[in-house]
């Protein structure tokens, strides 16, 4: 690997792959141009150098404290996830993650591959001791606030060993991130009586009950939307569906709206009216402006933001990030696990 | 089981649990006598004799035909469905599965225990030969019309022969009960590649591709509102999270919408230009506005309205009952079964 040598530093440092995402490297460097005035981080773009240098005097760089690092090759969405991270070692997401895994950042951010991303964060950064499965875990809207998903797409197959550590990993997320004393953490299934759903339900259940924190129990699916849980359970397979169909919904809606509104002059007159109002109930219904989705379990934050970033989007992510380093969240899931999610400790 | 002679009869006939679901008996009984008004069926109302007897008189019965069979016993939503089907012999539940499965009635709608019903019309009205599990398949709305959902709940653990025979069922539903010439049948995955999911979604997908019905492939939850299929395959657990997404996307959206217009004066008045709009809007938003669930997979229509039910819900569901015995459902299952869906012709 082609890693060059970053001098010590004091200030955090996050690592941003600069290529990664439908707007690179454009707004990703705009963004990372105002998180570096606005935060007291520095910012290590990874990616094509003399792109890079040129969309940096573009935005007028002056003294932020930006440094690029090369990286000749990208990882594209279309690229098979697993062998992409695996062949395309200059690729500016494997470099940010191998410099993050180097300690040479404290954090690293990636509109890039999702897939790729999940793949390379546990290869590269490597998992927590005693973690089974990195899980990806996005902040979520719901009708009171936000909720936390684990797994949202990385583990289409649990166990009730990885699913346990999720419930931990996500109570922790919510405790540390959100500042909630004690995260109500549910499980999805498809009834709340005990005796509802799958084997790996069931067992999971079993396991969650004696872990030291808020578990409420079975959730249904009914209950997400309107805030049931800080914290939702679930395998990866499930976890996509929703976040998903959720997507989904609020297009079928959006599209509703414009029907009604759109249908005479007194409709139209009314979406004058609430326009504002409608706007921002959009806005607070699309994930996407709910900040990156962090990838749970390896020994960095690692945050993936929306493939469709714009600058302000991927600003949020690297505040994100900043947080995450700053409220300690690895330390805390590391300890968490140690403490109740390993194997020995199955029934602890 | 203190089942009556009922004479031979010449029209459709359909069986009613008149006692099952929150409006019952009242609205049961007032939904059937509209429907025995409207369309050229019989009808026989199963339930305590002297309560269903007060609700008709209350109706001004008049000459429409409807008679009652006698239950002494109620299956509640509360019940164990297992247990309550195998034990409460005497219920209108199950005495009405009995009376459809003897022949003497055509079809059978119940707005009760939903579990109940399920293991109802499998052990006592009985499958279809070749099949394998009888499936839960409501017809949900998307923004641009309708789709089924199979299964929604019934099998929560399901292998590849399940979903295969769910799209064929789910595929001859939409050619004969809503007359679609080729229905898409989608298969529900967390991505299109071919090599997305788990092992069960790709042994279906290989299945599916052989199958003479309009496989269109994997489907991403994001398509199933917006349309994208109009069979939507799935095992029970992921098809009742759907469901359930949907329903508490629905409200929280509709209180988020409440927000916008309650803000001040202005919005409010907005509200009143587009109240007509917003009302057919969360119409076609609901479900239970689509009529009721067919359990497929059984020797005859069993018809599953939703247990909120009220008169006009379940007149609905009485027609749909009717449609079902008229376009020949069963026989046009049996037979798609019989050449594609059986094990011994896995690959067909």
């Amino acid at each position: 690997m082609k890693i060059r040598r970053i001098e010590r530093y004091d200030k955090m440092r996050i690592i941003v792959d600069a290529m990664g995402g439908d707007n690179a490297p454009h707004e990703i460097v705009k963004g990372c141009v105002d998180a570096a005035a606005a935060f007291d981080v520095e910012l290590v773009l990874v990616g094509r150098q003399a792109e890079l240098e040129k969309e940096l005097n573009a935005c007028g760089k002056g003294d932020v404290r930006i440094t690029i690092h090369n990286a000749d090759e990208v990882i594209s969405g279309e690229d098979d996830p697993i062998s992409a991270i695996r062949s395309k070692k200059n690729s500016s997401m494997r470099i940010g993650l191998s410099l993050t895994a180097e300690g040479k950042g404290d954090a690293f951010v990636s509109a890039g591959n999702t897939g790729a991303l999940i793949s390379g964060a546990t290869l590269v950064v490597k998992r927590i001791p005693g973690i089974r499965r990195a899980a990806l875990a996005p902040v979520m809207p719901s009708a009171k606030g936000n909720f936390l998903m684990i797994d949202a797409g990385a583990n289409a197959e649990c166990t009730p060993a990885f699913l346990k550590q999720f419930a931990i990993m996500g109570s922790v997320y919510m405790q540390r991130f959100m500042d909630m004393d004690s995260p109500r953490v549910g499980l999805i299934n498809i009834g709340t009586e005990e005796d509802k759903g799958t084997e790996l339900i069931r067992e999971t259940h079993a396991q969650l009950k004696e872990l030291p924190i808020n578990y409420t129990g079975y959730i249904e699916a009914r209950e997400v939307p309107l805030g049931g849980a800080d914290v939702v359970v679930c395998d990866g397979f499930t976890g996509n569906v929703m976040l998903k169909f959720m997507e989904g919904m609020a297009g079928a809606f959006s599209s509703m709206l414009k029907g009604v509104f759109y249908k005479n002059t007194l409709t139209k007159l009314s979406a004058l009216m609430v326009k504002g109002g409608l706007a921002d109930m959009k806005k607070s219904m699309d994930y996407k402006e709910h900040g990156g989705a962090p990838v749970l379990g390896v020994k960095a934050p690692v945050i993936k933001a929306h493939g469709s970033s714009d600058a302000k989007a991927f600003f949020n992510a690297v505040r994100q990030a900043k947080r995450l380093v700053e409220c300690r969240l690895i330390e805390n899931i590391t300890d968490g696990i140690a403490q109740y999610g390993c194997d020995e400790k199955k029934n602890v």
